[in-house]
């Protein structure tokens, strides 16, 4: 059997956290659960992965994740310094040593002026943190895949370009 | 396009919410985010789905979740009164009408001297609690899918049996 891109790019991660030390968890808005399910199906991922959430309803970013509530009100959710924000809340209330992040929209419809297949990830380790923006056509399921994938990608740059652990 | 028989579920359950005015939260410990996935794929998702918790790591069942710590300590994570704490405690922490909750053992390794396979499902209403116990030989891509399809169909069962709106 062949993985999904994702699914490699997981296994890979958590290879890559391991080998540092460090556990991980998952805040997500567009992708509503798919990075966190993507990561439990690795096997050994209980080692690793914390947890996470899905606030998919704006107002959970700031009760769960401790997104700023003024920076929500002005730049709305599909923002990259609200992924930032999510990516450092979900580490912090979750005890991991990686936060990753993703929101964007979905669609079909727009949200707050920006287009389907606006996309924000972003990552927070111990020593590093990152957002990449990228914009994908597409229907659902194909946003949600990239958004997932992108995450991974960049968790990964970051964890295994960390200094060794110990 | 066929759907699978948890997105069928899932968009019933939407509706079934949609109709009574409720609004729906999911946490999750073995399926780690694959019933919040499931439910966001259905187009509409965001006008009745809050969002969810993955709580893959116990001591997080406690923090996030606010399952007592006394009896996780005593009967572990997989355990149906813990379900329904789960319910419980997602329902309120996000502010949700509805909360659904699965935990159990997806496998390979048996945890707390349960096998895998073993699987609880509980959910929450304004009106109704229940929680269902089920045992499934298989792997674990498998085990979790029949979590998420249980979980999904007791929540449409109670939701669609409430008192009507308004």
């Amino acid at each position: 059997m062949s993985a999904a891109p994702e699914q490699t790019t997981a296994a890979l991660l958590l290879d890559a956290a391991r080998r540092r030390g460090w556990t991980v968890a998952v805040a997500e808005s567009l992708t509503g659960g798919l990075v966190c399910a993507t990561v439990v199906d690795v096997p050994g991922a209980s080692s690793v992965l914390r947890g996470g959430v899905v606030s998919y309803a704006t107002d959970l970013k700031a009760t769960l994740l401790d997104v700023d509530g003024a920076l929500l009100a002005e730049r709305g959710a599909v923002d990259p310094d609200v992924a930032l924000a999510m990516a450092a809340g979900v580490r912090r209330r979750l005890a991991a040593d990686v936060g990753l992040a993703t929101t964007g929209v979905a669609g079909p419809d727009p949200q707050d002026g920006h287009p389907p297949g606006t996309i924000h990830v972003a990552v927070e380790t111990p020593t590093a943190r990152e957002v990449r923006s990228l914009r994908v056509p597409g229907g659902r399921p194909l946003v949600r895949t990239v958004a997932a994938t992108a995450v991974l990608r960049l968790a990964l740059e970051l964890v295994a370009d960390g200094p060794a652990a110990g």
